[in-house]
């Protein structure tokens, strides 16, 4: 039995971390952290919780956290990840951290997305926890970077046509749209349900959403050669999920049956996702609550152009499911452990 | 392991069936009918199911059916289940009723509010399936009539005053609203998204529904007397969740204090309901997928009335969670088994 | 042509009364205040009114904007408006108050309900605008306070009952439940989409909620003596709506033939309240965004009880567009003017 | 005082036109057909209108029809709208036409996407009804073909691009969401609330959709020259609005400044179209319930592509909105009479 601290349990994922590792026959969790509600329950912040995980919130003190537990998850923002991480890693514990603080592998990227890196050491050593491109690596990491939720289905969409080097590296354009849970649990009036609710909207439209340089970084690795991407993110009244529509000039003629034959080889034994039959597209309502990432690549016949669809849970899949099956990797758990549960639907 | 059947898998609560089954360790599904879609695979018809569940759908022959299965799951309209249910009960199989056909013990009131009765000698054998308050009786039963949603939720806010005599009997008016999965899955305008959605509205006011005999039927028994009540269900744009607010007119003096004791006490040990703190109210955002139910007693200090508010997810305590809760009774699982899930929220 | 202030404009009523006055034939709103946001464009505020109306919003300073109109709406919170009106109603101006400041015409209520009321002066003078019941008053009135939107609801629901002394006034239970822009637009956790959306509560059960004493003064008033309600708001997640079911217990026989016929009477002639013929039942959905207040009394045959069930938008007859309603009484317009907007559905 | 009869008056698109024409100063509604509804009152089918319209809906007799109005609104199917606007055309009558019958100028292409057309001679004189490229035309006009949804947002979005050559024709992606009344009033299981809610998908991907060779027909008129664009609509879970993403290589280098200063010079005047200022983005929140479309054009500076945001009511300037406009523009009234309603927030 492993014993698991959620540094930053107050927000969405650490909630999602929580109710994940409820059914996790491995570990007990046996520590929360809290800037705004230490000394709550957390069961009076998310009475979900209640009766099943009681535990009082705590501060963040770096040594405390780590004195009782083996396996930290780090769900903070940018910056607050990297000041405590090298802590926990000193300590010699295992993070798995869900901020972007690990993600860019070039500290100059991260600067400029971002601000000045403090921990450029530590970086070198993360591996960037997509299991299905870099699951030998992650296997007994001690940092794993968790993939942004954008990231993870935009990656996990493209990366058989670039490794087969099917399309074009600098055609490609990813169309997203994202459920609100997406934007976090601080308060403020952009986030309110009235200003949400029955609206649709782009937003950092133009490539200014700091999940650019990610989604460029690891599809640049893929593709062999380095590559931009314009990338649109939405915004959807509704609480999860992320589908990304992704498009690209095809390097060789392409047909619809043939991508999916690829991609049916692509990710053959994965164990969370699916590619779709041909005619069927995904829909976020499928996987909602689910590790799973549901893909349709075809071919417009119209324009011949390549086009991919695919569709995650961005709390799970896209942030706390991730990190579980990463945290598995890299403890030597089988890998969906604790993730078997079906979507909720409806 | 045990093999269960679920007929009428391509509902909601068959859906539901499935999900909690599949983590449920000692039963597997062997066998799922559905009159609209046989013959297609059920992950067709509900794609949250691709890869983990891909079952075709059969017709329904109640006999093949029963040669497939140990426990049978009717999640059929009322009149159908009753047509198969003393065929699965012949050939020496548990049933677990989703349907209202053998909830009403006296066979002219079912007649009164559905239609002339076709099995009363079996009725005369079902057990009314609300752990809470018929647990002994569920144990080992053969046939269990699996309650209705609001019922479930009205049942469970008054049981402890009824049981007590705090409260008086004729003058309980429920007030419930419930999200729009309990309207079922048949194609009708009244059902669409925008019809329902950004509306709230009562509907069958006045006694019209057809849970109000049945909830009276409950309530009578547990009050020693029959009992007339006002129920007024409405309709709330969400999926899931039902939350009743139950007013009534105290028998002896009570504060919000002593109600709060009375129904820990009562509810002490209970794995699926939770007695909220004196100052917490439910939400149905609380227990959405899982099974609880979650309870809050209280008097209004200026008139003196007893109001409880009680919250259930209608798919889950309100339905197929409570049958898979009642299968575990019956045949002898402990009765939390595959019911541990929490909440997904958001 | 009038000239008209809207203090408080950066709020959802501020909002809807520029809304409903952009249709105003008589009307010209001239000036918009806003603490939080003065000296932005209204139109960067609220992007639906760019190029109809981009007054720069400025902050309250009393004489200032009353140099501006003749006519000010005071879209405030409590407290902050009895701070402005002395000033506006000593330099003649027409005062239409959408706050709680001038409802109770009893300080000792206003105090223990809210705090010690700074302005008793004015209040002996102000009407408390409900234009069904008070519309002789309303006429001229220098000083309206604007019903809130949970009272306007319950008391034309039981206005006619009421009056014609037909139930026990002490057995009133009013069950309402309001969309989500009546929490208002200020920034906090309770009131972001994920945890609004999807789930159905209640909130100040028992007697808390601050309209309790609005609704119980004027019920009373109707009544001809004192009387106490029990009144549970619940929280739906939607935009725009209020459903009110109420209970009471009738004082003599009563068939939901009579009492829609005593409705029909009673609102004889009232351009916004629609009696609905037996067997319809109210929806928000059917008066959103317009100024009607639907209304369907009936009798539970059952238990002998009478219902009724209205609905309005809770911005609109419970808010601005009552507001408008209010001025073209006190203004001499015609009392619907400006108010002819169906409502938009879906 | 114009006479106007709406063919078609169940559905949603219907409905819009009696609710915007009801606030229209020079027009009647005096004939309203459904072939479902027939005998019915319209406000019994949608009770937002009771009072305000209580018209009883008529069988579809062409001739009588016509009797009884001068401008006729077709809101049918497609085949169904051919089939009797020949007989209102011959009997002297304004039609103006929501269904796709004539939109498409060449009956072969209609042939291959839809069936084969059955009245060529009239498609040859009726006129694409959007106002901002065609007005001319419109002014007069006997038969309007009132443009889809999808294609006003996106030819509005491209209109000043292509029609100065800015952009690479072979190179246009339209990515576009729609709110679900699009998807109209009939009853099937894909339209539930549940099925619908809390879910975003692609559909008709890869060219499928029919409103495809509508957007390419008016694209290609003003670029000069034939193109083909990839298509694709998503459904999001809010009642209304429809958001278009569109990309494009430019063919001179852009920058947003220029874009924005070309926008505003291309629809300067324009009642109805608003480009943004730079750094704004549209919502289809802030058009709901209004005939505006919000255009933000910018340059993605990572890649130089030219992207357009534009957003519309699809029942308004998608379809209802649109059609009054028409007929405004058809029959001599000012342009924006009966359409000054400001957009419903929240």
């Amino acid at each position: 039995m492993l014993n698991v601290a959620i540094v930053g349990a107050s927000g969405y994922t650490g909630l999602e971390l929580i109710r994940i590792l409820h059914c996790h026959p491995e570990v007990a969790v046996t520590c929360l952290t809290s800037e705004q509600s230490a000394g709550k329950r957390v069961s009076d912040v998310f009475p979900t919780l209640r009766g099943r995980c009681d535990l009082v919130l705590e501060n963040l003190e770096p040594v405390r956290v780590a004195e009782k537990a083996d396996v930290i998850f780090t769900a903070l923002p940018h910056k607050a990840a990297m000041e405590v991480v090298p802590t926990f890693l000193k300590l010699g514990k295992t993070v798995i951290d869900l901020s972007a603080d690990y993600r860019l592998s070039d500290p100059d990227v991260y600067g400029a997305w971002y601000e000045k890196h403090l921990n450029p050491a530590n970086l070198k050593k993360a591996v960037y926890g997509l299991p299905e491109i870099r699951r030998a690596k992650i296997k007994g990491a001690r940092l794993v970077a968790n993939p942004g939720c954008y990231p993870t289905s935009i990656i996990l969409g493209l990366a058989p046509l670039l490794k087969k080097g099917l399309i074009d590296p600098h055609s490609i354009i990813a169309d997203s749209a994202s459920g609100t849970s997406g934007a976090g649990r601080s308060a403020k009036v952009d986030g309110l349900y009235c200003e949400v609710n029955e609206g649709f909207k782009a937003y950092g439209v133009g490539g200014a959403h700091r999940h650019t340089p990610e989604i460029e970084q690891e599809l640049s690795l893929l593709a062999g050669a380095g590559l931009k991407i314009t990338f649109t993110p939405h915004l959807v009244p509704m609480d999860r999920g992320i589908l990304s529509t992704i498009y690209a000039t095809p390097a060789k003629e392409a047909t619809t049956e043939k991508l999916v034959a690829l991609y049916e080889e692509f990710y053959r034994g994965e164990p969370f996702v699916r590619v779709l039959p041909q005619g069927s597209l995904p829909s976020t309502a499928f996987v909602r609550g689910s590790n799973f990432c549901d893909i349709a690549p075809l071919v417009d016949g119209r324009t011949g152009r390549v086009i991919v669809v695919s569709a995650i849970d961005n709390l799970v899949k896209g942030a706390s499911g991730q990190a579980v099956q990463n945290m598995n990797l890299a403890c030597g758990f089988p890998e969906t452990l604790g993730l078997d549960g079906l979507a909720l639907f409806p």
